[in-house]
């Protein structure tokens, strides 16, 4: 049985997009693929809102993220690395293996960096070479709010900007030229509605500059040599063309809908679960201000079996929601509202979790979580 | 229109394993992935011929290959890189890259390193960490016939013995465990007959002393954090679920015919090739003690323009073969014959090339080609 994926990625892939993947399989030196290519390359720029280059790497969006640091970062160079989650914490790691050296701005789980934090940052270190910050805590639920200012900071700094926004480009407003960010990486599975294995990546000019002069640490990951089969409209290593087939269905059907639109949803959608939670009595995990369009973070309810719980929503309501991560892995579940979500899916999330917590005995009105999410989506 | 393809990968991929790629996304931290993933890892011990640990990477080969050096090298390691062709030259590269030394032997394209060469540099390097192979040379249709030995002198000069074997695990004899091969790396679209986007890769006791003293250069392709998330059956970053599928089926087919048959039908279908080819006077590229069982590569023919001939190939009989590779590139055209390759694909190829050059003015018995390669499948 396929079950209804509320997990912050992968998500349910629709049928568009599946059958996508059947299409034969071609040469990737070859005027088909060209085609395929150009159509995906103009996809991802509308999902960057960019005209930097871009490209699909045939990687999960961990290999994105070593990608960008990889040609990034050379040994011994100063990098700002807010951490708020396990995500964060993997760049600051990445950072460190590649030769970097983070500069760690801790952040209470559950909330976000702000402008001022990375301002005050400025202040007290010298040569600085770059800000990387992941705009969606996928684990923790908090979601970065000051992108904008925080692009204004690096560019009158002279860093490089690092976005990593895998679990909410197209959740969430990500304006990668007006916001000034240098390289951004996303992945396939998330708020593109695919399935996983690819992670686009998109590099400013500005960027460009710094990583031709160093050279990639990767061989793999080598953005230099992407440059140069951009010409001819290749990729340096054989693409997973099924991937690269789902993608483009998949960005065919975001630039049919509008970002925008898909935006708004993702923001209706988490909206209505957050206040579903609410009055279910559920404590959410991520403070107001930083709560994330895409991944729904709330603390176990006490004197329930949380294992329990989500078990139960799968194998009696079909409907699979995530354990929590890291630090929190114990004491939090996480819906993931993202890709196709709709009215929907909020509702038999919200129902299946009202069912499962009312038979393991957790005292609620039982309907309010469905009622409060319904009258939300209004 | 599906192409017959006839290039050194990505090759035609049954329907068995097109249709695979269909079933449900599912979540890769749960139980319906512990299965496949079970399945997968059994099915990869037997074409690897192993006991070894073995692993899946969503990546395409190069991330495979990447993923063993920056596992292996460590700054400063002395490693022997026979080149012998494209692929052989980006193993040193890709060491290089990682801060280690390459020991290049040279080795003339069209011809493979032996046992005897590696034993003379041993005389003369001290202090040598590893040997690195590449067992078919995609460039140049050359394959190693020394392997066993070479595993034989590894493991008395304690050296991590590493091939990639990109291009012809499943094709040609490879038995990990009883030639002694630490490191083995393969790819998704070439014998396995699947699409493009997986790496799989096999790993020594032996060699996870040496990883683990020293750890991973990747945080993508942590090979340690690999093995600490075997125990629960996940991967540590999200795998392409679709290839997982794939390639599962891909090898449940190895498994039915069985890998010493895919072997067998790999030869015999080479054979027809050379033979043919050799009946329309066309000159091979590799030396005949080192023809390859996957890749058959040819000198353009004189007189002949290689690219209108591969062009008419593909426009007019609907199939596709390759151009050379690097420094051959101009000069050689290449046929992949692999995966689920059998007599008709091989006598279609060589129809389709004997009529092209016909149409092209080159001087042959027409028909010969097709009768040799019959003559040889019989």
């Amino acid at each position: 049985m396929q079950h209804l994926l509320m997990i912050p990625g992968p998500t349910n892939v629709p049928a568009r997009i599946m059958n996508a993947m059947s299409r034969p399989i071609i040469n990737h030196r070859g005027p088909e693929f060209y085609e395929l290519y150009d159509s995906i390359l103009k996809g991802l720029k509308y999902a960057f809102q960019t005209e930097n280059d871009v490209f699909a790497l045939t990687a999960s969006g961990t290999g994105g993220v070593e990608c960008a640091i990889a040609n990034i970062v050379t040994r011994g160079d100063r990098i700002i690395v807010p951490v708020n989650g396990e995500f964060s914490l993997r760049v600051k790691t990445n950072v460190e293996r590649l030769g970097g050296v983070p500069i760690e701005i801790p952040v209470k789980w559950g909330e976000a960096p702000t402008a001022g934090m990375i301002e005050e940052a400025l202040e007290k270190e010298k040569d600085v070479k770059g800000l990387f910050v992941v705009s969606n805590e996928t684990s923790s639920g908090a979601a970065i709010k000051d992108l904008e200012d925080m692009g204004k900071i690096s560019e009158k700094h002279d860093l490089i900007f690092f976005v990593d926004a895998i679990s909410n480009l197209g959740g969430d407003p990500l304006l990668v030229d007006k916001w000034k960010v240098d390289v951004c990486v996303t992945c396939s599975q998330k708020c593109l509605a695919c399935p996983p294995g690819l992670s686009p990546i998109s590099i400013s000019d500005n960027s460009w500059k710094k990583i031709e002069k160093n050279g990639s640490q990767s061989f793999y990951f080598d953005l230099p040599k992407y440059k140069s089969y951009l010409q001819r409209k290749e990729t340096p290593n054989t693409p997973c063309i099924p991937l690269y087939y789902a993608l483009d269905e998949g960005l065919r059907m975001l630039n049919e809908e509008g970002l925008e639109n898909r935006i708004i949803r993702h923001e209706k959608c988490a909206n209505a679960f957050y206040t579903a939670l609410e009055a279910i009595g559920l404590e959410l995990f991520a403070r107001k201000q930083y709560r994330s369009n895409t991944v729904i973070a709330f603390k176990n309810p006490r004197g329930v079996d949380a294992g329990a719980m989500r078990r139960m929503m799968i194998e009696k309501y079909g409907v699979e929601i995530a354990a929590g991560m890291g630090a929190v892995r114990e004491t939090t579940s996480r819906i993931g509202s993202m890709g196709i979500v709709s009215a929907k899916e909020v509702e038999e999330t919200v129902n299946a979790l009202e069912k499962s917590l009312s038979s393991l005995g957790f005292k609620f009105e039982s309907g309010s979580g469905v009622a409060a999410a319904r009258h939300s989506l209004k």
